[in-house]
């Protein structure tokens, strides 16, 4: 009766493993102040102008006038509108708002946007990766693919050496908090059309590319409207994690094959909009607001600032391990930094030894699949001082 | 490479159906004032007491020392513990907070709850049945066996004849408007139990009973927690269609086998838990202080307000319905009215008269299934002088 794909999961959480240690250790260190650069959070509150944007949305709702109840399946016109003007049109891509889907974040479209395929479906996952790509197609049973990033390629995947459906791509990413060139993602867009591969892109940490020839989008590739889904998130870029707003571009032009026939092809979109239609009803009016308000000309230049911020985190992080020995990479155009642990410790050693030496937490990189096994993870979101303490207790460590 | 189980799909969607044909009737009649007593959203704004939770948590989620993030896997705490202690203690159910998840709603959680359970599952709905049941199961390849509720059986379905393994109960019903007794609820339970079924239990309109013999829980009925989930919602209850939460009970002692084994029992909870940490990441904080709201006791007293107003409009349809001589099923204890088309006419034929003669939406019963064909579905949400208008107009139809 079960869906016995489930018992293929891996048996337990990365970060409630983590939590449970973290708990257990400070259970038994009273007084310890434990820093935690390690699950993916924001720390910093939600800007003034989207403050203000839920206010005035709760006060609507309050009034028979301008209450609102269900939404549009898409999504809010107003927030799609924006999103196709700043995200998309601004940088010349040709995106419609009828192609853009508004949700309750891009947890939810990364995982369930695989149920429009099927059950036998190939699907090429990065390793490390994160592993909603591989517990969402391991409960629809679909045989997962790894594609090593590790250093001798400069943690950016070779293509599949074999015939693959479907390819996660998340870029910038997560943990490495690398990126892909223009050229390298331009490879990915080709082999996808050449090998009728769907590339599902996750881009919800696009906010923080500071470097001016790295794609923000994958639609800036010729092509990728033909063979790509891409996922955003105003999570990390303005906050969000706990107010829950994404969106998920399904371009109109994007067919996938209905079983062997090349003559039936079928539409992402519609797909993916009956999909919401009937297990989804929409973000919260007030999440909606919210979003847009992002993107007004105050929202804008207050979340610049949010992202500034945490990449000054990064900067600093980079720059202190590096000054120590250690071998850094990310934290340039991403809030993530991938650390080579020292004298090539496992990484469940090294998070012990960073949380009971210089109680800091990390995410070991083995949580992430094997290839990251000698690597942890650290994040730019903590607040400064706590960062910069983290640091301080790092340098205290002998390695 | 497609779920080609897509394909089996009804091609439309019913409410989008209605809404193109009443877009189509405004086009050509321009001045026509329609009034909706179709689709099943509210129009009342919300109360008071969850503008203010809004508006304060919108406040805290701006200030460093009080923002939140991610929030827990099952929910806030605050949330479920009001959960449990209003919608369950205080009736003597003894439902515990981690055995409560919250959610974006009702309709994302009976929409995906069907993941867990093998595509070989047989699947009974009721005829008329809310779609999502039915669609929900179609796109994961289930077969599905329809229970008529029809006017011989009064509207409450038989045992199915053959084996089932889940069975979807909506009470008090949508569309009908029906509720099932305590000994009918009893029946069903202990059929479950004799059968190792799973009853998923939607109570999304709860609230709206007033007999007092009525149960408001499945859990109500011994052994209901080995054989049962129960899904709640904000979303009717207290206005909440565009602020998004609901709920949903799994027991602890729910199991589920794995296979023909009946000793490899599996904790549903726990495969729930599994499910909702990969594909979800929770409802809005906002949402979740509101809905904690509805429970304080200006909250309570409030939202019994809104209640009241919708189920006047229930017995104001009713009434004139009846003394017009319609036969009125459903709106003593349901917002929704089932209302037998006069002279056996089709119920879409029913819904282009009302809508080109009375300028009034119904939901034309067949969109529910084939046992709803004969029969529309009128609901209480609308406007308490629209309702009225729109009862006059309908007066002024001969039947």
């Amino acid at each position: 009766m079960i869906n016995k794909h489930y018992l293929q999961l891996a048996d337990n959480y990365l970060f409630a493993d983590i939590a449970h240690l973290v708990q257990a250790y400070k259970a038994t260190h009273a007084k310890a102040d434990v820093i935690s650069l390690g699950i993916g959070d924001v720390t910093q509150p939600l800007v003034p102008a989207v403050v203000d944007a839920l206010t005035a949305a709760a006060k609507e709702m309050g009034a028979e006038a301008t209450f609102r109840g269900y939404g549009p399946e898409r999504g809010y016109t107003f927030l799609r509108e924006a999103i196709v003007a700043h995200d998309y049109r601004r940088h010349g891509i040709g995106i419609t708002a009828d192609e853009v889907f508004v949700s309750d974040g891009s947890k939810s479209d990364t995982g369930n946007f695989q149920e429009l395929l099927s059950a036998s479906c190939v699907v090429a996952v990065t390793d490390p990766v994160y592993p909603v790509y591989v517990d969402s197609n391991v409960m629809a049973g679909r045989r997962v693919v790894k594609l090593p990033c590790v250093a001798a390629n400069g943690f950016s995947p070779a293509m599949p050496d074999e015939d693959v459906d479907v390819i996660y791509l998340c870029y910038p990413n997560n943990p490495t908090g690398c990126v892909l060139s223009r050229s390298e993602l331009h490879a990915w867009v080709d082999y996808a059309l050449a090998h009728e591969a769907l590339i599902l892109y996750d881009a919800a940490y696009e906010a923080f590319i500071q470097s001016s020839d790295i794609p923000h989008s994958i639609y800036e590739i010729p092509g990728a409207e033909r063979c790509a889904v891409e996922f955003r998130s105003f999570s990390k870029t303005a906050g969000f994690t706990g107010l829950r707003c994404g969106y998920t571009v399904v371009p109109k032009a994007l067919k996938v094959r209905n079983g062997r026939s090349r003559h039936k092809a079928l539409s992402m979109n519609s797909l993916w909009l009956r999909r919401q239609c009937t297990k989804f009803n929409g973000c919260s009016y007030l999440s909606q607001r919210a979003a847009e308000a992002t993107y007004s000309p105050e929202g804008r230049a207050q979340v610049r600032q949010r992202i500034a911020y945490y990449m000054d985190n990064a900067r600093l992080i980079r720059e202190t391990l590096t000054a120590l020995g250690y071998e850094v990479h990310g934290g340039v155009d991403a809030p993530y930094l991938w650390v080579r642990t020292p004298g090539g410790m496992a990484s469940w050693t090294f998070f012990d030894l960073l949380l009971h030496k210089a109680r800091v937490v990390c995410t070991p990189g083995a949580g992430f699949g094997s290839c990251g096994e000698g690597y942890v993870r650290l994040t730019a979101f903590g607040r400064r001082e706590q960062t910069m303490e983290a640091l301080e207790r790092i340098k205290g460590i002998s390695i």
